[in-house]
């Protein structure tokens, strides 16, 4: 299919054992790295168990707020893989098994194919496959919603469909400068520059345990001018032994 | 304070430079551990960029909702720092400038404390501090809703002052399995053991890229009998050669 050009977006991180700590979530800096890169805002991300009422009704408010939303998780064949059918039950609609994806489980365990394999080839009716070069397994795409694995690994070779079936608008561009002042006594500047420039979006980020510099200040802009021109303001008020380096 | 008893917990992670993939949180593992330890279900964790109404509209949901809210981030003294007005705005309350807190500013900054300093001192109107042995600077609790700074040094360091202020009405106790048998293999006999026991919350988790074992098997309950139980009738299914390693 043809790239999506999406705007905002949402994530949904699926499991049980992400909420009781017994795994850290490694998906989500990864998809936010990836969206940025094609240009788009990720506005919301919310974690829940593997709980399909409090799936679905979650993915019906998402998808319809958001041009995209992503999932990650409950995808397996066991009981507490229950993903797919949240996102059927979110749209109104029933699972079935995708015929391209049962031939592909038919070619990987051909006669030792059992109903537990099967189980991955289940998808919301209605949705589409979304492939890309080098990944053997497409993405299911049901409307706006894209379901996508919790294992790290997969997941992160899965974003290659992201690349391949959505783009956004706009990139953005993003400039930074680190200084050797701390937050506080930066402020009053800061706020001067951030009042000038309403179209950046300026962060401040203090470091509080390392030695080289205090506090590292963002400028992101859909437009390099725009980012440019804020960065300059800010780092003209600052003498050159208080900036410890810029990006 | 006394602790607060309480049985669900939400957390609220904030701030752009998660949602733009800049830095990947670290907190949100800790925070579940903690709240595990104490026997309290984290169910439902969102992550929002440093934008005023949306997080007063979310901490108001999230506070009806849950028990206890726990928020990490957007407490510094710069423009992007809007969680203390959120949560104020929440409660339908203004800020102040808690009187401890201006004490303990005045104690470190002494001559040299500035308007930005005095940030650090602002609260909503009807917060209390929840303090903890060797923990210098106390946590702002408004209604339920924990206050936690972003950065994860400081982070960790707070939630000590969650496991002086909260405790659970009961500890969960947890057991896991480690089989050297496929998911999809074991998919029937883990559907018998998960149905004959219905008060123990059994997790599969298939691993990908590891040579010693394929699959975990978790087994959480509130009572040891009933963990220790699923947990024995599952080990019962396999020969010694399939298993790995036991927790």
């Amino acid at each position: 299919m043809n790239p999506r050009v999406v705007n905002t977006a949402a994530a949904l991180l699926i499991g049980n054992e992400l909420l009781s700590g017994k795994v850290a979530d490694q998906n989500l800096v990864e998809l936010a790295k990836t969206l940025r890169a094609l240009g788009i805002r990720l506005t919301r991300v919310v974690m829940l168990p593997d709980d399909l009422p409090a799936l679905s009704a979650e993915l019906r408010a998402l998808s319809a707020s958001f041009d995209v939303v992503l999932t990650s998780g409950g995808v397996g064949p066991t009981h507490d893989d229950v993903t797919i059918d949240a996102v059927a039950d979110a749209f109104g609609t029933h699972v079935i098994e995708h015929p391209l994806l049962l031939g592909l489980l038919d070619r990987l365990y051909g006669d030792k194919l059992t109903e537990a394999h099967r189980r991955m080839a289940r998808v919301p009716h209605g949705s589409e496959l979304c492939g890309a070069p080098d990944v053997e397994w497409p993405t299911t795409v049901m409307r706006n919603v894209w379901v996508l694995p919790g294992v790290p690994d997969l997941f992160r070779f899965k974003l290659l469909t992201l690349r391949a079936g959505l783009s956004g608008a706009e990139p953005f561009v993003s400039r930074a400068l680190y200084l050797r002042v701390d937050e506080p006594d930066l402020k009053p500047v800061l706020d001067a520059v951030v009042a000038r420039h309403p179209q950046v979006e300026i962060g401040s980020y203090p470091k509080w345990f390392e030695p080289s510099y205090r506090t590292k200040i963002t400028l992101d802009a859909r437009q390099a001018a725009l980012a440019d021109a804020a960065f300059e303001d800010l780092k003209s008020q600052f003498v050159s032994a208080q900036i410890f380096r810029e990006e």
